[in-house]
Parts: C-alpha cells; structure tokens; sequence
C-alpha cells in the first residue's frame, strides 16, 4: 500500500484530534482510500505538554523547516492560527512544492488572494474545509455539489461561542450577555479572551471565505458590516420572543442582481425558519440557490474532533490530486480566474430590510408621537409597536418597540441618531435587522 | 476556453432541467470552471413534445447510439430510468471509454456492483449525486467531505412523495392514506402509479446505494427490511402526537461493531429531533459520525431543477478528472477493493428497538390481562399504555396502544401473531417502531 507522508504544524486542541483521528480510524482510512497516511513529523513551541492521544513521541519537533524543507512531505498541515508566522510557514512550504491543508480563517481572509496566487504559481494545492463551520463539509458542497447554482441567500450561523450565548439568553429570560459570557468561559464554550468572537471577527473572516467561493468577490472586513452581539440586552430576547423570533449572529450574503448585500450581525428570524432550530453550540448554514432551491446543513461548527475530521478529508482531497500528478482540480477560491471587485458588495447604507428599534424614552404625553414623527421623516414606516413598563418599577424610562416595514439603513441610522437627541430618551435607540420574508 | 462535448440519454423532467441550467447558467458555469460545456446531442424516444425549454431541436434524435458512439463525446448523462434499456446503454458508453452521470438509483442498486466493474476495467467514471437526495449534495458529502468518520447513524427521510403525505396526514387529522395520496396525485406530487414511492423502494434503492458509500457493503432489498406507509392509520398520526413523536419513513443504518442494521420503515421520532421538522416534499439526512457528532443536511429530495443541479455537478467532476487525463480519483462505491458482504447487515429478527403496538381489541374484562400477559411471556416490558374510545360510538373494539421498552423484533413479531389470534382481537396488530434515544 502507498504511504504518504505528511507534517504537522500546530500541536493544539485540532492538531490532537488530527493525530487521534489517523490512528483511531486508520485502517478504515486506508479502506476508503486505498493508501495510508503517515504523519512523519508534528512542529509546535511546546512538545511537552500532554496532549492526551498517543503516538510516537519523536516525531516531535520545535523547528516547523524540519517540515517545511523535507522532501519526503507533500501534504503540510498549518493548526497554528494567526497571520505570522503562519504565512511565512505555509508561503514556504507551498514554494517548497508541498500541498496545504489549513484551518486559518484570519489568514485567508486577510491574506488568501496572496497565498493562493502563490500555490498558483508553484503548482500546489490549498484546502480548508475545517476554516468555515468545523465538521460540516459546507464548502465543497458550495464549491463543488452546488457548483451549478447562483446563491440567491446565505445565512448562517458560523460561530459556536456566540450561537451558545444566545441560546443561553433565550432560554434564561433576564440573564445578562456578560454573566452568559462568564458561564461560557467556565464551561469551555469561551476563550478567555473572546473579542475575536464576540465581536463578530470570527464569523465576519468565515463570511469572507463563503463570499469568495460562492459570488467570486474578495472583500475585506473593512467592505462587510460587521457587528457582534455584545450589545443584546436580555429584554430583546423577551421581545423577539413575543414576535415569535429568535435571534441569531448571522453571516448574511443576500444577491440582488450584481450587486450582494454582505453583513454581519444579530438578527431576528422567525421561530420557524430552519435556523431558528440550530441552538446551542452548533452551526448552520441556510442557503438559496437559483436550482436547488432551499437547503439547510447543520452541525458541529468547532471542536477537536469535527473540525479535524474536515481537515483529515482535506488531506485525503490534496493526497488524491497529487496522486493524479497534478493540482487545482478545484479553483480554491471558486473561480480560477479574476475575482469580482470588491465594488460589488452592496454599501450598508443601500440595505433594505426591516428593524426592530428598542428605545428608552421617559413616559409623558407626546413622546411617542415625537419619536414617530421623526420616523415618518425618514421614510421609515412602523409595522408594529410595543410600550411595556419594565420590571424597574420607578424608573422614568420605559422601554419600547418597533417593527418597521422595509426601510433602508442610512434612514435608520439617521433617524436613530436623533431620536436619540431627544431630551425625552435616554440613549440613542438599540436596532436588531430582522429577516422575515413574510414582514413587507 | 476549452469546450467538452457531452450527451443526454432520456430527455423528461430532469433531463429538460439539465437543458435549461446549462442555457440559464452558462456564464457562471464557465468563470467557475474554466471550461465551456456543450450539449451535442439528446435522446429520447419522443423528440416532438415541447419540454418547455428552447434549444437548438437539431441535436434531438431518437437513436442513444448517436452519443454512446460519438468519439467528440465524452461524457453520458443517462436519465431515462428503469434497469433495460438503461444498462445496456451505459455500459456500452462506458465500453466506449465515455464516463456516465446517472440518476438511476434502481439500476445502481440491483446492478451497481456490475457497472461499476465495468467502469474500473474501462478506466472511466461513473456519479450518481442525483440518484440519491435531489438536490442535496449529500453523496459526495458522505464519501468525500466526511471519510474521516465511521458512520455510527445514518437516518434519512429519501422520498418527498412519502414525506408530503405524512406530513399532510399529521396536519390533517383522520385524513386517510388513500385521500391524502389522492390529493398529493392531484398536486403532481405522487406518480399515477405511486407504488414505488408508497411502498418504500424508491427509498430502499437510495438506502442500499448510501450503505455502499458509508459502509462498504453491497445489499440487496432482499438483505433488508422495507415496509412502505400505506398501512398508516390516521389514528396512529393522532397518538404520535400525544405522545410527542411524529411519523417519517425513514431509511435507517445503525452501526454497532461489524454488524449493521438496515431497514426502511414509517418511524416514529421524537417532535425535538431535527427529522421532524422536514416536512412536506423536503429530504433530510440526519447523520452522526464518530468523529463530527450529529449532523443534517436539508433540502429537496426531487424536482427538476434540484435534481439536475446535481446531475451538472457531476457532469463537472467527472470533466474535471479526464481533464487530469484519469478516472477513478474517488472510488465511487466508496472503497476501492472488496465490499464488505452483506452479511454484515444484521438479521432484522435481531434488531432491538423502541415499539408502537396498536390493538383493535373488545373492551371486555381481562382482555388486556391477557395481551399484556402475551408480551410479558415474549419479554416484552411495556413502557406505557393507553386505552381510547374511537369517535365510532357503539363500535364493540375499542384501540389500545403500547409504547414498549427496548424489545427485539423476534419476540415482537411472535407477540403480535399470536395477540392476533386472540378471540377478543379484531386483527392482528399494527406496529410501528420508534427511534427515541430517551427511550430505554
């Protein structure tokens, strides 16, 4: 049997899983593919630490060029995350001639077009199925089995931290997001640090990935709308629930035309939309395609061993193209050639879409229609309205809440602006985007 | 660019899609490939009924021999259905050296074994996406994107026609099978000759062809229990919902060690899983694997847009390898060498599960003494027990119904013949068995 023989760079929570994946299911591997794989070496700063799976322990090394320059391996893994030195890493080791299964969203967002051009020009191949939604083979399914459709809509839910706060929050009416977050942190659902997160940067960089590969535009996060959920409060989960809502951080990629709406944020869906159904730490992603029609894929969007079993797949992907001499079966980004300029991404301010607008105003005669009024101006109409006093009896402020119709951003912003000028309101207004095809 | 012949045998619903998404599509197909894809000929016995797309009619003829002989062609899509002349005419386009795309699932599950033989020794590549799950690209998903897993679960809803009439049952109480498979005739959702459907081998054929792919074994529909839902009752939609559960015909794999249970039978699961919100026409493929943990993929099952979305993903892949200059790049039954025999699949008699017993019996002393008495002598522990009066006042038989602990098939089957026997039993009674992991 053909073996083959791999290097590992990044010996974390996914490199284990790597590691335990190839032993615990070798033989059905080499079953399925006909060859066996070898991991001749793993590259970390700290090969000391136990990482909990057993394997021959002098294949460790601190010098990631023990890898990157041997000749005998043609498939790199980089598990390390961050721009450098992963670049610099995969940059050689794609020079050098070797193939290169990455998880790196942050790189390849920032830097893919570089780093694809470069496997390009030296006849290499890239994959990183386990960089956008963990387990879920969601982009060869978009590259691949959905090749033949336009995207008409893609939403999903792409970070696990987040979907699990807000799962948390809906289902403990009164929690606030930062003592989520702390339950979160101690049950390992957070970093320690989770701004990445939490501020959407996570799933804005996997936004980018599924933009390219499925419209062929490459933005940036500086082209995308991009907002995290650190400002729900839990009284709009109360709300969404009495609108028959949820709300969920999607990755939001809509084509109207040739130009797409791409954003990032908290939205509200209806409880009986697909998505509404992905709770907890899972992912999903909804799409809409011209030919397809609806789809759903779900599952488990991070983890040890989900996301290395998509990097596994990924190996064997690379492994098979190398075998037949030759690489880029598949246009990494989806398209081989140019990619559409980052013009076509449709400017914030133009979205059309309707809002929930939570606003703390002081309850005395004529604010509502202040407040009202100055949505007229903007051309902003309301769908539905709720005053509710709050359970802090004796505050002057009381919150309500509208549904708009369809209105556009730069209206809203605007009228936000000044309702929240108002003496009467206490804060500038808080605004969740809904997607509610059934809501004109 | 690059311009790739190829030809269509059987010009009907899907075939006329495939025509309109290669027109419709065209210019997105070409920047996402690299190369243009020309539909040179089609067949079809009837080359005068209006499909309802435009094309150019001259490529129509009624002779496959003008594609399968075609040496400018290079690869088939045979989309006539049925075993003859469907077989012959693919193997001898492969004999030709052309490779196939098919939507055949009755051919590849009664004959697969042979074509694909046929195709190695011919050095040519056979896919089938459109064969299983419409739409959904769950095949490749399965044997590409997650070959990293042992596959420990796989339930499936695999046939729209099916899934709309229990859905509609479920919606409609007291609704019989026969006017609701009348109504989804009307709708154009079940065939004049629905037999296929509602007797589950459309779903079997799929079955057997998903075991290949995830398991290595190569059954026939005589290795596996298949029961379709024409024996579903009203009464039993109303009790699923008591009970929390709904009804799906599901296509169900369950690994456990070497042995295998396969079966396709009306399930009923609980209303929380993430089957039971496929409804209508939509499929669902709910998986768990040892290493991703649950997942499900979504979408619609049939159709002719959906469905020739996948047959053109192939149509690429199968270009993308001859580009390589070689076939065979992923095995297609998804191990290279030997399957594994079918006595993997373990004796239905075997199978221990959760059960749904219905029993038409008089409302006299004793009677469920005695039926009670039955199941505990063929270790049978009865979970829980309800007993209703039917709407059909002064009826002597009234229905009982049993939810069981974990029992094997074996003793159920024997329990329920001889409960059948009884004086005080009107027939013998109906099960459905239950798929609920709370369940012991």
């Amino acid at each position: 049997m053909d073996e083959i023989s791999i290097g590992l760079i990044g010996f974390g929570t996914i490199g284990s899983g790597v590691v335990q994946i190839l032993k615990e299911n070798q033989a059905i591997l080499e079953a399925r593919t006909g060859f066996r794989i070898k991991l001749k070496r793993i590259a970390d700063l700290d090969i000391h630490t136990d990482r909990g799976v057993s394997f021959d322990e002098s294949i460790l090394t601190t010098d990631a060029y023990q890898i990157i320059r041997d000749p005998e391996i043609s498939i790199v893994i980089e598990l390390m995350g961050g721009c450098e030195p992963a670049r610099t890493f995969i940059t050689e080791a794609i020079r050098n001639g070797k193939s290169v299964v990455t998880a790196n969203k942050a790189l390849l967002a920032e830097h893919g077009l570089e780093v694809f051009e470069t496997a390009r020009e030296n006849s290499t191949d890239i994959a990183f199925e386990a960089a956008v939604a963990g387990g879920i083979p969601i982009l060869r399914s978009l590259r691949e089995g959905l090749i033949a459709n336009k995207f008409d809509k893609i939403l999903a839910i792409l970070n696990g931290t987040c979907n699990f706060i807000l799962s948390e929050m809906t289902d403990n009416p009164g929690a606030s997001f930062n003592e989520t977050l702390q339950r979160a942190q101690k049950l390992g659902y957070a970093e320690t640090d989770p701004t990445l997160d939490i501020e959407g940067i996570d799933s804005a960089h996997k936004l980018v990935l599924v933009l390219a590969l499925t419209h062929g535009i490459h933005a940036t996060l500086q082209n995308i709308h991009v907002e995290g959920i650190t400002r729900i409060d839990p009284f709009d989960l109360v709300m969404a629930r009495e609108f028959s809502y949820k709300i969920k951080l999607l990755a939001m990629i809509i084509r109207h035309g040739t130009k797409v709406e791409v954003r990032l944020h908290p939205t509200m869906i209806p409880q009986n939309h697909p998505l509404a159904q992905v709770d907890g730490v899972f992912n999903g992603i909804f799409l809409r395609g011209d030919m397809v029609g609806d789809q759903l894929f779900y599952g488990r969007g991070a983890g040890r061993e989900p996301t290395a079993s998509a990097v596994i797949a990924d190996v064997i992907e690379l492994i098979r193209n190398r075998r037949l001499g030759k690489a880029g079966r598949v246009p990494p980004l989806g398209y081989p050639g140019h990619l559409a300029s980052a013009d076509s991404v449709l400017d914030m301010n133009e979205v059309v879409t309707n809002y929930y607008i939570r606003i703390q105003a002081i309850d005395r005669p004529g604010v509502l229609s202040r407040i009202a009024g100055i949505m007229a101006d903007h051309n902003i109409s309301i769908h539905s309205v709720v005053q509710k006093r709050r359970d802090r009896s004796g505050a002057g402020a009381v919150p309500v809440v509208f549904i708009t119709h369809s209105a556009k951003e730069a209206d809203v912003q605007k009228a936000r602006q000044k309702i929240g000028n108002l003496d009467v309101v206490d804060a500038p207004p808080a605004i969740i985007r809904i997607e509610d095809e059934d809501l004109d």
